[in-house]
């Protein structure tokens, strides 16, 4: 799937809601709660409990996949282009973080 | 651009650092900077001070592929295809979510 | 209660678990966890849905204990002192944004 | 230092600004944007890069309070009593996590 066509899902799919986009405010305090969820599971998984399982691996992924809906609800509801955005980005990457980690 | 290829770049991009990708608390504290600084767009643009330009909407557009980006080591280090974890997600909303919102 | 009684009460209470502190990360991560629930409260309360009540102000309230308790877990575990942390973060304050925002 | 006192700081301090008090949403910004600058520096001390230093210490306890104070911004701007909504939090814990973690 291309990241338009992730963004044409969101699209597609909360155009059946109203409103079909929150304000940008309110989504990002759902993109915090996602994020937090996401946390959570990492906390599960590697955290001081240990109890990794197939099942949990699943679990992060999802909350993954409710991390990359939620940022294309922002970038939807403000005409954003995530290809556009991305491609800006890993040339940005390319130019300043050239000498910032240590090389193999 | 498909998500597997943006999965491609990170992976392409991160092999020339040693370790390739950071630990998954490591991952993770990234992203919640990575989203820190997507709030501090959100309020520049839509918060008490309300300076918006197409300056700062682009600035948000590359906060936003920074979440991205973060997005996809964590699921490159722990081989997670987020194309597959996608296509779930919208499969479970499609479920879940059916009568949660006003409808249009 | 002072900030010195609250660390307190956390040492006390995490005095009984093995290990009595996380690691920093995984305290972090519960901390994004933690902002994420603060943050879906705050979605219920002011956000798309409203449903505005005296429960919810209560669980808001909650939430903010939850975060502070997490801090607290930080700084306990690096022997922080928030009551000299927070003179200081006063005192820079008081400096750094003189200026910052509209005067009454 | 007690949590009223802080709060009364908080309330002192902001009351020369105008509005004295963001949104809600716009707090909730904020705290999310110094969440994540407090992930960056325990990225700094535990991460991958490793470069502890007294001087970072410093900067994690300035991050702490950064937080502290935001949360005071929502309580104060809600009426909320930290002090009450502590103690609350105190009792619950000590109900509801009784047997969740190794015990000593």
């Amino acid at each position: 799937m291309a990241l338009k066509d992730i963004q044409n899902d969101v699209e597609k799919w909360t155009s059946q809601w109203k409103p079909q986009y929150w304000q940008p405010h309110e989504i990002l305090a759902r993109l915090t709660e996602e994020v937090g969820e996401l946390a959570r599971e990492v906390n599960h998984i590697w955290g001081p409990k240990k109890k990794k399982s197939t099942e949990e691996t699943n679990e992060l992924s999802q909350e993954m996949a409710d991390v990359l809906f939620t940022i294309c609800c922002l970038a939807n509801s403000q005409k954003i282009d995530l290809d556009t955005a991305w491609k800006k980005m890993i040339q940005k990457y390319e130019e300043r973080d050239k000498n910032r980690y240590e090389k193999k």
